[in-house]
């Protein structure tokens, strides 16, 4: 195999190279994750990394299709992508087993997904997607629960409340003051909604200028200001036509008051300009962001569909859902400092005089990991000091090792460290409560590997 | 979105869907294996899931890049490729690093590959692969480990030894019996090798009869037959010739001798026909079976290789290593019956006597997952008792309301499922230690969930 060939060693663009350092970082943080999905109730699911081409030319948008998949023929002529989104696949997976799968349905999954972008900070080609979807019960009850998960998800990372803001919307209750309250043209729904969508980035005079190019006059412009930066509380009193259809605006108020207790209010807020894809989302729709000014971007977004599994024939199943990518959690976990300094987790480095001593090492080293420690054995012929230098160096609390008095009497020695204490203890299984007092009184409980549990 | 079409609920040919009964026993796997190479302080890493084409073209078996790859041509016209194996990728990882990485490498992943190969049992064209590497050690150390390390994978699954076989060759010593002790010659190299591959599955009759038609005589067939089935303790004898060289025989002796008091001599066994991929390894190989007869299958495969990093400059890396696929390993614990029945882990569900309590039940279930309990909360509008139900269908251990009662003394229910018995408890933070107590109790501490931990 040794080829005269000088390979890269870049990977493929906008791909990642997982070292074990970011991958103990990339792990601590799914913990997290999942185990806040649990307290929820939340179990998690995983699907094909392809899928045949068809199920995204149904389900996925017009831009992932035709700009963003990856995808190929395979040898027997049949055409697959690389998952570009979860949703289809899950819609997929719902409708292969509707009848059999208890309500309500609470699940997630951490998929790899694929999609051609241009690389920058943030977005990559590569990415893992945290998707969470709710299915089979009441829209107030299930729209309340996703975003005060949503908020719990970061809780659960260490986030302050005052690091992230919560957005939510209500396509019923835009369209209701646009079109019923305002009276806009519908005619005007792609250009309004692209308008909205850009107010943020935005001065309010270029916003007007804007509007009254699409034909809005200046009683409107004013009124639609006013209503854009209302809070939930006061959205009402902007409604004065008493026929305008008001149940957006009552599921969403109801939707507030439910969380009212287990969110502050500044954090969930109401904003007219969050949108997330025109033609997917039919009720609530919200976006997550962090706050810190270095790093404003939304973490999730997600909103509630009508039915999960059109496309596959009769059934009907409507709920809510959102997706949060790797990237940005991950950049939202760097900016605030919520990763703390994880190390490799080694409790024990065996060490040996000679090679001779081989058997008896690994027999040491196998007696405490029965006990429950992380060990590693030597692998080297360095000299004895050396394997302490190694051993202090991966950050090993204690080396272990049969001396030569120790084989006298039937011992080994563990020498901790940090203290330099050194203790000989009996080479027998009976001697595991003896060691384990040992190692609590050497090495505080906080850093300790997994003994305690 | 609501199209006509009538998509299949089919995913393609070879992946599979992983519904959570599913997802929860192969995680339980991935964290037995996790915590077991922990144990022995190996650290995982994940690299993209396409690479160049040109580095599997270099790096992978000509029957993989020809036959089994799934290939395609970026929108940038690059060609890439879906990875069918993890190790092109760990040498560029490791190549792109190599001056930084500290040695020893003890190294791991799980990563998703994809081959295009004719699906049957026990073998997908999506799957995922265990893989373990050790590099920059002694190869006698590096070597035992790994041997030790994967009977301990099996073992940490809750496997006994009876119920798998470690059966280890060595390149070297066969090469040196074939050609310098029966002075076969090296032009036959292919075909004999070949012959020993299947020897397994032919009859005496059938291996001399081949053998002959090799141009093999009766004596040299003798020795060799001799020769194959032999202990590894007896292997010595079958040399003659004072001029063979013994190294590979002194490597794997010095090996089994290591590992002579962690591994029983039953299930660590020499075997001659253990061949591994002609071309790659140079030094120890060898294959994990189940001895059950209604599985008999290859678990881990693996050895030792001269130089990782060839293809990528100058530098050179010798280890060893192996991989394991998902879809054995899962046989094999479903064959040994491993898996206990893993339920979803819910501890309590809220229920609710109307929707009005909506505030108020979210923020008693956010009381009690603050605590570490697993809480669900209804969705639904349907009647107490019918709530009490489906908590007790999803194997909750307790239900928790506010009743009228309770609210007029400031005090939440709960109620244990399986002893019906029902305590009032003050609705506030410091009632926690109080709940803990009342939980220990009634729920014994091996059903709990994480609360103990």
């Amino acid at each position: 195999m040794a080829t005269d060939t000088n390979l890269s060693t870049q990977g493929y663009r906008g791909t990642r190279d997982l070292y074990p350092a970011e991958m103990r970082n990339r792990n601590y943080i799914y913990e997290k994750l999942r185990r806040t999905l649990r307290t929820f109730g939340y179990e998690e699911y995983e699907g094909p990394l392809v899928e045949p081409f068809e199920l995204y030319a149904a389900k996925s948008s017009a831009e992932i299709v035709s700009d963003q998949l990856y995808h190929m023929v395979d040898r027997g002529d049949r055409r697959i992508a690389i998952r570009p989104e979860m949703t289809p696949t899950l819609a997929r997976m719902v409708a292969a087993k509707f009848h059999e799968i208890p309500r309500p349905i609470r699940w997630y999954s951490i998929p790899t997904c694929m999609r051609y972008e241009r690389p920058q900070r943030g977005r990559l080609r590569e990415f893992d997607q945290l998707n969470v979807d709710l299915f089979g019960g009441l829209p107030i009850d299930e729209d309340a629960e996703v975003l005060l998960l949503s908020s719990d998800l970061l809780l659960g990372l260490g986030a302050l409340h005052n690091q992230f803001e919560i957005r939510v919307n209500h396509r019923g209750l835009i369209n209701s003051f646009l079109y019923q309250e305002l009276e806009i043209s519908p005619t005007l729904k792609s250009e309004l909604l692209r308008l909205l969508d850009k107010r943020d980035k935005m001065t309010s005079t270029e916003f007007n200028t804007s509007g009254q190019s699409l034909g809005l006059s200046s009683a409107q412009l004013l009124r639609l200001e006013a209503f854009l930066i209302a809070p939930i509380q006061d959205l009402k009193q902007h409604f004065l036509n008493p026929n305008t259809d008001l149940n957006g605006l009552t599921h969403l108020t109801e939707v507030f008051n439910a969380l009212s207790g287990v969110i502050p209010s500044e954090v969930l807020v109401f904003d007219a300009s969050v949108m997330r894809g025109f033609d997917y989302y039919t009720g609530m729709v919200f976006e997550v962001y962090d706050t810190d000014p270095t790093n404003r971007r939304a973490l999730f977004g997600g909103g509630r569909y009508d039915n999960l599994v059109a496309a596959f024939g009769g059934d009907t199943l409507a709920g809510v859902g959102f997706g949060a990518g790797d990237v940005g959690l991950t950049l939202f976990c760097e900016t605030h400092k919520l990763i703390p300094t994880i190390t490799k987790g080694t409790d024990i480095c065996v060490i040996r005089f000679s090679e001779v001593d081989r058997a008896s090492s690994l027999a040491l080293a196998q007696q405490l990991r029965q006990w429950g420690y992380n060990v590693e054995t030597p692998i080297s012929s360095q000299k004895f000091g050396k394997q302490i230098q190694a051993a202090t160096k991966i950050g090993a609390k204690a080396v272990a090792f049969i001396g030569q008095e120790n084989q006298l009497d039937g011992t080994f020695t563990i020498k901790f460290l940090d203290s330099e204490n050194q203790v000989s203890i009996k080479n027998a299984k009976s001697s595991e409560s003896e060691f384990l007092l040992l190692w609590q009184k050497e090495c505080s409980l906080e850093n300790g590997s997994e003994i305690q549990s």
